[in-house]
């Protein structure tokens, strides 16, 4: 087991209907040594990709991606979930489908920040069905740029989104990937990388 | 001028309504070495505060906590505006309105993630009417925790929610104080700190 899951197996909770809780280092108290470390673990699975920027989704994805975006030393941007005033009318747009919130979203990006010379690595905290994932690759195509490469924190090896998104030829990385978990015996078992 | 202002005079735009857009570096996109700068000050700034935990509120305060964390070696607890069905039932809760968007959100934190024996830096990117500020400080409080100090990246000083939290005796920190700007001629005049 890598540094991830290990930490998966100590913090994390599984509840029923396929909820993998990491809030207590991951998504709401987030854990910026943990964070150090998956940054040093992506730039070194990406040692090849040459990339100028990292793309993530309000609001989990961001600290993810701050932190890693240190061990590339390049800008992040955040797609938005909702139209704020404070935005251009100048958007690419994309509509995305929470699996945790159950709701369809309208995720934007500002043109200002995206174009045809950025070589993209889109960071996010989970992957289970890859809606959120495909709206990102999808804004990032509309710019013209190109996507490097994915980063993930935890995949729920059992949705078909890593699957999907391999499938379609990109470079896709998960520090976890979780084959099964079973919420009566809380034991989780991950993917042999 | 200090590293922030100037670069606020050099990227920010003034547009009517009192609105500063700076999304090219803090907020949409996020220039993560000027992030970095923005902690050292930060920890120069609470150097003699015992903080053990940052508190900041979703979704553009999390890419600054996170760098700013760095600096003082403690985790992050963001406040979600919206009740996910992956947060327990046992949270604290604030009312927010939110000046960007002309709406009223509910925000919480777990319990789990905050208690008496917290010490908290509060990390947000602008300070205007104090709303979000408040709804933060009421969470902290009662979670029974301790408000060390609040760091702001951008105060609008020409509105009240620095001098009312002030004068309500926080160690409120802004590394940038606006205290005039002018859509017409683009002009931003800082407060002399």
């Amino acid at each position: 087991m890598n540094f991830l899951e290990e930490r998966i197996v100590k913090d994390g909770i599984v509840k029923e209907g396929n909820v993998l809780k990491v809030d207590s280092f991951l998504n709401h108290q987030m854990d910026i040594a943990l964070f150090d470390e998956m940054g040093a673990e992506f730039k070194k699975r990406f040692a090849d990709a040459n990339i100028n920027k990292i793309v993530t989704i309000e609001a989990s994805g961001i600290g993810i991606a701050c932190i890693v975006a240190r061990h590339f030393n390049v800008p992040v941007v955040f797609a938005k979930k909702s139209k704020s005033i404070n935005i251009d009318g100048d958007v690419y747009k994309a509509e995305v489908e929470s699996f945790t919130h159950k709701c369809k979203n309208n995720v934007i990006v500002s043109r200002k920040f995206l174009g045809p010379d950025d070589h993209v690595l889109i960071i996010d905290d989970f992957l289970a069905n890859g809606c959120a994932l495909q709206g990102l690759i999808s804004i990032v195509n509309e710019a013209g740029g190109t996507v490097e490469g994915i980063g993930i924190a935890v995949e729920k090896g059992f949705q078909n989104g890593g699957r999907i998104i391999r499938n379609l030829g990109f470079h896709l990385e998960s520090l976890a990937i979780v084959e099964s978990m079973d919420a009566t015996s809380g034991e989780i078992v991950f993917r042999q990388q």
